[in-house]
């Protein structure tokens, strides 16, 4: 049996970053740079007042205190955007504003709350040292400046940096396009009418939700029916054209696992046991002529869900250009001792509050109801029979779950 | 001066859980319950099997073992999805497939590992207990149960749940609708020929991203001059109808701080100091006939992203109908000691690495660089100066942020 870091090993093989999408910066939120960001302009970009108050030399203000004010005359406003310069007279203020330009000969800035507010001429209350509340133009960013490296997965705050440094338009990889393929006989549309034997498709759903969560984009989702010829038509040519294939069921030991008899019989998809519970019975390769990626997921709900998470999440991050390593797992320490099957790692269902995992209730995988109320996976090795209570686990955040105060 | 806490129950007050949309549950993703999910159908809702084998009586296999092997003539195949009601014949055999339903009389599945996987007659290698390998109708959720709670923020495990229970709608509160609005004259849009004295309006496309990683949508965007005539005419009537307003900038003490002289003369907007940095000036209130709620939060880029987090983001939480106590907040360790101020709660931007915390470089409201390199808000209480090294400090995770390994 295959360990579970080699089946990722060689989902990866199968994919590489895809190429790249040129994008408002506004609009990539989400996004991966595929190239590092450089600044355009200096941040700031011109000396500023860091306060509303008034531009002064600080040597006409020498001796100034809360007894002995200095009174200056005041020349005129200086707001922000105001696109003159300003040039401040000795022995003079100009009032200015917030992020206004720094008038020529203004070495510093008086707060409004250290005078009294004067229009015409104005009280100053303190002896300013040179270069307070100025910020200096290039003091954060120069232009040339690396802001942003590649690879960084873009946040509010990245696009805000990128816009600040004037770039308009980032190097963004193309997001992954995921064909979704459920197969089984007994799957019928939710909100069908269930005949005996019947149950509802909702892996299809799911892995449309976990595709989505994970940043992608559904390229087309199909159920297919247990018929071979239909299943060998399907992957010559899957629909919508993707980056990636991923089924649910049909890859077990049963007579009617039809994606694992055809796609065997293609040669391009090796199916293996990996030494995990839930999800044991797993695939990948690439199918049809276009020899597109394929993961062959198990049609148990929880096995599906679970594989997902260590098997298609990385290949997506590799293909959105991502570090698939870059997982956000965390440590947690078990709140109670459960056991584990020796000898597959185990992707227990846990339920996180303030640092602490606990099983959360069934962990048969089939059982759904366990499965939406847990808020991570706990990742247990190979080799451990029995977690303990106070143990430390390394766990993965489920995709799409809203983390609760912990 | 207001404290976090107050203006933000200032701002909690003005807002209500949004009206209610009822949706598919396959484009639930990020929404949230407003009303709890009901089971349509039991799960399982028959009994099946829990492998790929041979459905038994028991009895019929009693003393078997692998010295000596029972042979059981096999009457054919269940396959999953096969509505027939099969019957197993006393002292015979049924090939079935995993998740197909169980044959009446029969009570075991035994493995195909545990047979020589015959189809005419199959040789069996154990003695099953009774209800080994079937899961029983109705044993995960029982028709009629509570499956989701109202308040639930739908990942894909709920939506898997919900399809699995047959139940194709769901009804979840409406997104809320942001209108996000920017000020000042020194703003002009990213990748403009900056003149002497003007900035990019990076503060726009930031808060709409922040606005979208909140699960939201930007109703309008629209960016305002320092005019008051236009800025009147413009909060009489927001563009795109809203459900709420957020504005950057002219709300401090500044000549030019026209959003703040025009809401103050309006009446509906009341403009605090809070004890907060970055972020002092604040204020929030109701605009034009139609009473919408709006926040104004200051226009320097840090003080308005960290702003956000604590006003905005829990107004939207409490529209989408999430609980705004469910911010996701973490306790990290200092890495490092660092001041803050007396007397005022400070945000600290901080990088977060495997539950440990430091400041991510210069914490000057204009700068962005550090804030693009922050993974967290450390919050740290206004009776605080100093946060020691080792200490606990509680931290606000960043929206839309993409937590590395930690």
């Amino acid at each position: 049996m295959r360990t579970v870091a080699e089946h990722r090993e060689a989902v990866l093989a199968l994919v590489r970053p895809l190429p790249v999408d040129t994008v408002d910066v506004g609009a990539s939120l989400g996004r991966v740079l595929a190239d590092e960001v450089v600044a355009r302009v200096d941040l700031p970009s011109f000396d500023n007042s860091a306060m509303d108050g008034y531009a002064v030399r600080a040597a006409d203000l020498a001796g100034a205190g809360e007894e002995r004010p200095v009174t200056l005359p005041v020349d005129g406003d200086v707001a922000a955007g105001d696109t003159t310069r300003h040039v401040l007279a000795p022995g003079h203020a100009l009032r200015i504003m917030t992020g206004a330009p720094l008038p020529e000969g203004c070495d510093a800035v008086v707060p409004v709350e250290a005078t009294d507010g004067g229009a015409e001429q104005v009280a100053v209350r303190l002896e300013p040292e040179v270069g307070r509340h100025v910020r200096r133009r290039g003091e954060d960013i120069r232009t040339g400046d690396t802001v942003l490296r590649a690879g960084t997965h873009l946040g509010p705050g990245h696009i805000a940096l990128a816009a600040a440094a004037n770039v308009p338009q980032v190097a963004v990889h193309r997001r992954p396009r995921v064909t979704v393929v459920s197969t089984g006989d007994e799957l019928v549309p939710v909100g069908s009418s269930l005949e005996h034997g019947q149950i509802v498709d909702s892996n299809h759903l799911m892995l449309r939700a976990l595709v989505e969560a994970a940043g992608a984009e559904v390229a087309a989702s199909v159920h297919l029916r247990d018929e071979a010829d239909a299943v060998r038509a399907f992957f010559t040519a899957p629909d919508g054209a993707p980056d990636l294939v991923i089924t649910s069921g049909g890859v077990s030991m049963g007579v009617y696992d039809t994606v694992k008899e055809v796609l065997t019989e293609d040669g391009g998809v090796e199916f293996v046991k990996v030494a995990m519970r839930p999800g044991m019975p797993q695939g990948c390769g690439v199918v049809g002529p276009g020899r597109v990626p394929i993961v062959t997921l198990p049609g148990n709900p929880v096995s599906s869900f679970a594989s997902f998470h260590v098997f298609v999440l990385p290949a997506l991050r590799a293909m959105a250009g991502i570090d698939p390593a870059d997982d956000g797992a965390f440590e947690a320490v078990a709140g109670e001792s459960w056991s584990t099957i020796a000898g597959r790692t185990e992707l227990t269902r846990v339920v996180e509050e303030g640092g602490v995992v606990r099983p959360s209730g069934g962990q048969g995988s089939h059982v759904l109801g366990a499965l939406a109320e847990a808020s991570a996976l706990a990742v247990v090795p190979a080799d451990v029979e029995r977690v303990e209570q106070g143990a430390t686990v390394l766990c993965l955040p489920l995709l799409g779950h809203h983390r609760r105060r912990g």
